[in-house]
Formats: structure tokens, sequence, C-alpha cells
């Protein structure tokens, strides 16, 4: 075991602070990683302040983690200390049943291990603590390389937000000849924007904001619709060929499946406290799909990142220092980001 | 024109009643058929009762429709007088757009025109009038073949409740080796077990009611699950490959998402009037799809009937004289039926 920092949250209703704590020294099939950059997402927010009503406190946040490789263990081969190497949501699975086989960790039937917040079966005893930190250890199969073409900070939020929009947008076979629309401009939208138009779908991006009409299409989108705009919505209706809903907030999915073709799907990466209400209608004339996703397999996040070098595509990120994260926290809540917070993690404080 | 007589509704809070009306004689490419038997949708008692605020009034119901042509027209190759016909939820579509040319007339991009209550385009100033009557007269696209050998009663349901379940079926590519669930024991739900069972599927029912567990392995179904048994329905989650959902009451979508596996499909062919609350984690976790579809094309009709006739499937019926129709609507609200009324148009009085 050596001795780290990171920032806690001690309770739900407790701000991030200092935290010392200790993390194992790399086994056989480890690479032991020093955090430079990770990126803050929303679901550290609703961890950290026990949203879901499953954190165990203290829980150190961050799943968007890039840094530099330390140490590796003896059966490591594909890192070498020096190295560039990111970790993203997961840091284990149970490797065996159909969709680890498939390379669909995140669909893990025995429930994959989340980089902070649950129970670490390689440190027994202990619960995974995530990014907000100085170093990291973790199984080789759930770390990434890192292109050393693209800017580093700027390319933490992939390993959360940018796979979490690419994972559906290859899964449903997005490319050229296609009309996408990308619902909402935040961590998740902004990226899916990027990477759609990459892939050379027709993109409209769907926001509420008139505020966003040049950022989106600075983004790349061909196309913004203001969604509050009946006429402008109605004009759309059952054209699109997929949909990407990017929305975190209750709002009313309806309007956006009607805008599917028929056999179109409509696929909610954004997750809402709430449910959401779907009519049949707006589903069964025509028939359409609704879908969800969540993150993607270990390979496909490689594939994401080798794809995001080739096309330059990195985050929008707004660097702080980690003794801002709780104001970030704030920002965030009110979306007063453009488009994601990513913490400098030579800030850390030496010792809590 | 002829005269023809019926039953309709005069107004949302009217029983039905005798009705005078005409129908156009065929034209070129028509055909001309004398009712013999109509089944009883819950279609039909919604827009009987303006429940869908889109009745016009007098709304003849009925779609599923059989009888024997009387007449055709002179482009009327497939069809002779003698034989036996069907007519199911449709009798026009634009037959140019996509959906059309892809055989799915049930999309059709401009509406397709309904067997009852919408405009007839080849009646002008008519609204369409359905199979609670006589006789129709309807497009030879829009017509089916009857198989001779299947009672002949019993096949009329299958023009609405049998397709609405086979074409998702197929859509969907059940058959053997695949786990799947119908949700509902009832007109949609009873056409269901015995499609999917002949498709080769494993078949669970699921139904509210223990005393539906015999009727549902008699019709087929290798297991009937309890819906409102906890354990039970924890039993089966993540382990089925598709799911149709026959229940048209609102119900808790997410108790039957969650029996999905990665990557299987529910769809909801029963139409609720209010929406169904979707909780994001239940199709993210893994990837899930919910998905609607609406009765079935002309072509896929005819391929059902046809498939019914190779292994003998007809609707389970409860045959009743037009006179019986209201006390049989109050029924089908109260689902006291097994599994669909049908009416003996002989017991339609000779003039209204």
């Amino acid at each position: 075991m050596f001795a780290c920092t990171g920032y806690a949250a001690q309770a739900a209703d407790a701000p991030l602070a200092p935290f010392s704590f200790e993390r194992r020294d790399p086994g056989p099939d480890d690479v032991q990683i020093e955090i430079l950059y990770c990126g803050v997402c929303h679901s550290d927010i609703h961890m950290a302040r026990g949203e879901w009503g499953v954190s165990v406190f203290p829980v150190v946040p961050g799943h968007e983690i890039v840094g530099k490789v330390v140490k590796v263990g003896a059966n490591v081969s594909k890192f070498a200390p020096g190295q560039l190497a990111g970790v993203g949501c997961m840091v284990d699975s149970c490797q065996e049943c159909a969709s680890c086989r498939d390379g669909e960790e995140q669909y893990c039937e025995k429930g994959f291990t989340g980089t902070y917040n649950d129970p670490d079966k390689k440190t027994p005893g202990q619960r995974t603590y995530g990014g907000y930190s100085g170093a990291i250890t973790v199984d080789q199969k759930f770390v990434l390389r890192i292109p050393e073409t693209l800017e580093l900070k700027a390319v933490a939020p992939l390993l959360c937000a940018g796979i979490t929009t690419y994972s559906p947008l290859r899964h449903w076979k997005v490319g050229p000849g296609q009309k996408v629309g990308i619902v909402g401009l935040g961590g998740l939208g902004h990226m899916a924007v990027k990477l759609a138009v990459a892939m050379g779908a027709d993109v409209t991006l769907f926001t509420t904001s008139a505020g966003k009409i040049e950022d989106g299409k600075r983004l790349g989108a061909q196309h913004v619709v203001i969604s509050k705009d009946p006429d402008a919505m109605a004009k759309e209706a059952s054209s699109f060929d997929f949909i990407l809903d990017c929305v975190a907030a209750k709002h009313d999915i309806n309007e956006y499946l009607r805008l599917l073709k028929r056999d179109g799907s409509l696929v909610q990466v954004g997750i809402p406290p709430e449910g959401l209400d779907v009519q049949v209608f707006s589903i069964a004339f025509p028939r359409r799909h609704f879908s969800g996703s969540l993150i993607g397999g270990i390979a496909e996040t490689q594939e994401m990142l080798d794809f995001c070098a080739e096309h330059g595509i990195v985050s929008d990120i707004e660097m702080i220092t980690i003794d801002k994260i709780n104001e970030a926290y704030e920002r965030v809540v009110r979306s007063d980001v453009k488009y994601r917070f990513v913490i400098d993690m030579a800030s850390l404080p030496k010792a809590a």
C-alpha cells in the first residue's frame, strides 16, 4: 500500500475536502498511474451528495482520469513507466459473462466495479476511490492508451462523456446520409455533436437556449433547432434516423420521439432522476424505438480515443484547481460550464 | 351506390343501434364483400364512445371482417364472386410513400384510411363505415384471401388482433432458441401466445390473474408467471430476448423492461390512454429497447393468414348476435370475454 491524497465527500451534505487514504501497490496485472487531470462529471455530484441513494462515504469521485504510468506489474506488457494512460468509469468486471466476453464490460451481468464507490475486489475491505486524487492503481485490462497528439487535459472528459456518446452512435451505425439529432448542449451533448459530425452524419442540435445556436454551429452541427419553438419542431416531424438525448432533467420525450422516421431510434444517455413518460402512439405510429445506453466497453473506449486522435477531437474544457471543486459543482448543477470542468491535479495538496 | 344496413353509434354517449346508409358500387379495382362475421376490437369501443377525441358520428365500427365476394371490378383478377375475403384495419393508403412502397401501409406517411371513421377518398363526402354492416366495398389491394381450411368466424379476429401481434413477432425475428414473454391474456395476448409458440419460441405468459394459468398453458405457453408476485418476477430478471406487451391499461412497464437481456426489446401493442413511465436505468443497464408497433402491412397480413392456415391457428371466440353488441362492449371493458367477441352478421336486421 502507498499513501495517497485526494478530495472526498465525508457525508451527503458535506463539501468535498482534502482526504488521505491508501492505494494498493501494483500487483502483477496492475498499472499504477500518477493522475495529472480528472474531468468533473455530473455523476460525481450525484454520488458525492448521495442523490442516488447508494453512496458509501467517504466518496472520492472522479472517473475521467488521465495521467502518466509510474509502475507496472510483471504481467503488464502494454504499458511502461512514463507513458500516458487513462481510466474511465470502470476498473473491473467479472470477465466471464456474455457481456464481458463480448467486450461490453459496462453491461457485466455481475455488475462492473465502478471507478469510485464500489466494493474493490482487488483491495478487500476497501471501496474504490476515484480520480480526484494523486494516483490510482488499476488492472491493465481497464487502462486505456492515450494518444500523444491530443491536448492531454482536454482528453480527460472523453473517458466518460466521450464514450457515453460514442458507443450509441457506433452501435446504431450513425454515418453519412443519416439525419441525426443531438438533444441538449452540455458535457455529453457537445461531445455527441463533435463525434456525430466526424462520423459523417447530418447533425441537428436541439437546444432550449437561443444563446447556444452559435456554439452548436461552431462545434460542427449543420442545423440548430430551438426546441421551445413548436413550429420549428413540427417541421422536423418523422424525419430523423437517430436521436441522442443528452438531457439529464425531466422533459417531454414524446416531442423528440415524434421526430423519428419509421424504425428510427432515440437513445437516452442523459439520466433524469424521474422517469420519462412515453405515449404509446409516439412509438407506434410509425414504429419507433426508445433505448438506453451506458458508457461503453473497454475496447470500444480505446477505439473512441483512437477515433478522436484521428479526427482531432477533444472536449471543450474549463480548467480548475481542486480547491475550487465545490464551486464547480454548483456551476455544473446550473449548467454554467462550457462544457466540462477538468481538475489540474498538480493543485492537490501533498498531504491532507 | 347501394343500400346497406349496419349498427352505428350516433353520439359518444349513445348505444349502438341499427343504421341505414349507402356504399359505393364496386369501381374497376374494387371488391364488394357480403360480410358474414366481424370481430369486436377494443378500438371499436374507443371510437364509438369518442374516447380518442377523433370520432365523427355516426360511427359504424368493425375492422375484423370476413365474408364472401359478391362482385368485382373489371381490373380485379385475384378475387372472384363466391370466394372468401377479408378486410382488416385499413382500406386505403397513398401507395407512394416509402412505407407504402415497403409494404408497410400501416405506416403510410400520409396516413392510411382506416376501415371506419376516416374520410373516404373513394366515396367523396362520406367517411368510412366499418364491418358492423351487411356489406363493404374495398380496393382489391386492401382485400385479403382467407384460407378455406380455417373456421371462418374464428378467422375474423386475425385481421386485427392476429396481425397486430404477428407483425412485431416477425419484425423482431422471434423463433426457436428465444425466450419470449407475452404480457396480458386478452384479445391480443391470446393470439400472441399462439403465434409465438407456432414460431418455435419458448413462451412465458405474464398475467395478473392466477385463474389464467391453465388457459395460458392450454394456448401453448410453456410457462406462466403471475406478475403480481415480486419473487417470481425477480427470478426472470434480464433473461428475455423479446417481450410483447398486450396490456391496454396503465401499468409499470419498468417491471417488464427489467426482464430483458442486453439488447432485448419490449414492444408495446396494447395502447393505454395514459403514457407509460420509463425509468432510464431500466433501459440503460443493460442496453434495452422499448418500441411500438401498429397492426401490419397488407402483404404481411396475407402472410399471417397463410401462417395461421399452416399451423391451424384461429382466435378463441364467443359468438354474439348484433343486438347484443352493447352488452358485449360492457364485457370487453371488464375483460370478460375469452378472448374475442365475433358478431354473426346474419343477425343484422334487413332494414334499419
